[in-house]
């Protein structure tokens, strides 16, 4: 089974009009995506800003839950925060999981939008379960990822769909979805 | 095939010590939950608390979204919030939806922990495609819904589980998940 890893790019994304913007670090961001990453053995969950403040004050508020006082007060979150890594970018992310795995990864992009040349989750699954490769999956923050990120895809998974045509889940939500239907229990 | 509804119930629910409490109204539940209800196509998302300040207080939030400045701003948080009822409890919310579809709801209650008498996704997914009573699914905060809940259960649905035995998903995330194994594209 290859090993998958997540990363959340603030960098370079587009927002409700497609321009291409930096977003703002959320919080529960991390929190839910990194329990989500616990729950379906994720390697690793890099949060990559440009931004070093904000790097500066997600490494605070994980560090008070990983070995200040809320390590004791919450240990499934002290669990969960062990898988993050903070980086400043997409390259820099690659450079760091190839260097703890020792092969570059797979990218995995996504996106809410169809679109040619989409792989479905069944493919990828059965990949996974073949593959000694690590995979990385990109996730965007704001209205997703820029174009000039999803271009570099070694493959771009299918959006996540419901029986409506609304296509607006949260990021958090999201990436629940495409872990549990990547390695959920089947 | 059964119209699917969702409460997020804020009392009585239990802590981290199993004490059963009254748990906090976190903004980011009604939002993402309301965008995966309506991507699954729920028909209602009922969010309730007895706490009269805090119902008021959402309503003023989701009112700024629904008709005020943010309805132009953000048109997809207004489609999704637009699912959303703000109820006392399970019985005030239970009499709500039977007004709205005709008939007592089936009770399917959610829980993290493992136990006896659990129904599996696949089984409530084959339920839901031939049955027309409407059905309500019960989500926790906290650390999930109290005994005295989930005793009055129609069914209970199995945990979700990756590959891990680390179950502490966001109640958010669990919600995304709970809906694309019973709703999404297969």
């Amino acid at each position: 089974m290859a090993e998958l890893s997540v990363v959340l790019l603030h960098h370079p994304v587009v927002d409700k009009n497609g321009l291409v913007v930096t977003s703002a670090l959320t919080n529960m961001d991390i929190h839910d995506i990194a329990r989500s990453a616990r729950t379906y053995g994720v390697r690793r969950f890099y949060v990559a800003t440009p931004v070093k403040a904000l790097r500066v004050l997600a490494a605070k508020i994980i560090e008070h839950w990983e070995s200040g006082y809320g390590s004791t007060y919450n240990i499934t979150r002290k669990d969960a925060l062990s898988l993050v890594s903070l980086e400043h970018d997409l390259d820099s992310t690659m450079l760091a999981l190839e260097r703890e795995s020792g092969a570059r990864p797979r990218l995995v992009m996504t996106s809410a939008r169809a679109g040619p040349n989409r792989t479905s989750f069944g493919v990828l699954r059965a990949q996974l379960a073949v593959s000694s490769e690590p995979h990385l999956i990109v996730l965007g923050t704001g209205w997703g990822l820029a174009p000039e990120v999803i271009e570099r895809a070694d493959l771009i998974l299918e959006p996540v769909c419901g029986p409506t045509d609304y296509n607006h889940l949260s990021v958090r939500s999201a990436a629940a979805i495409i872990l549990d239907r990547l390695c959920g229990a089947r």
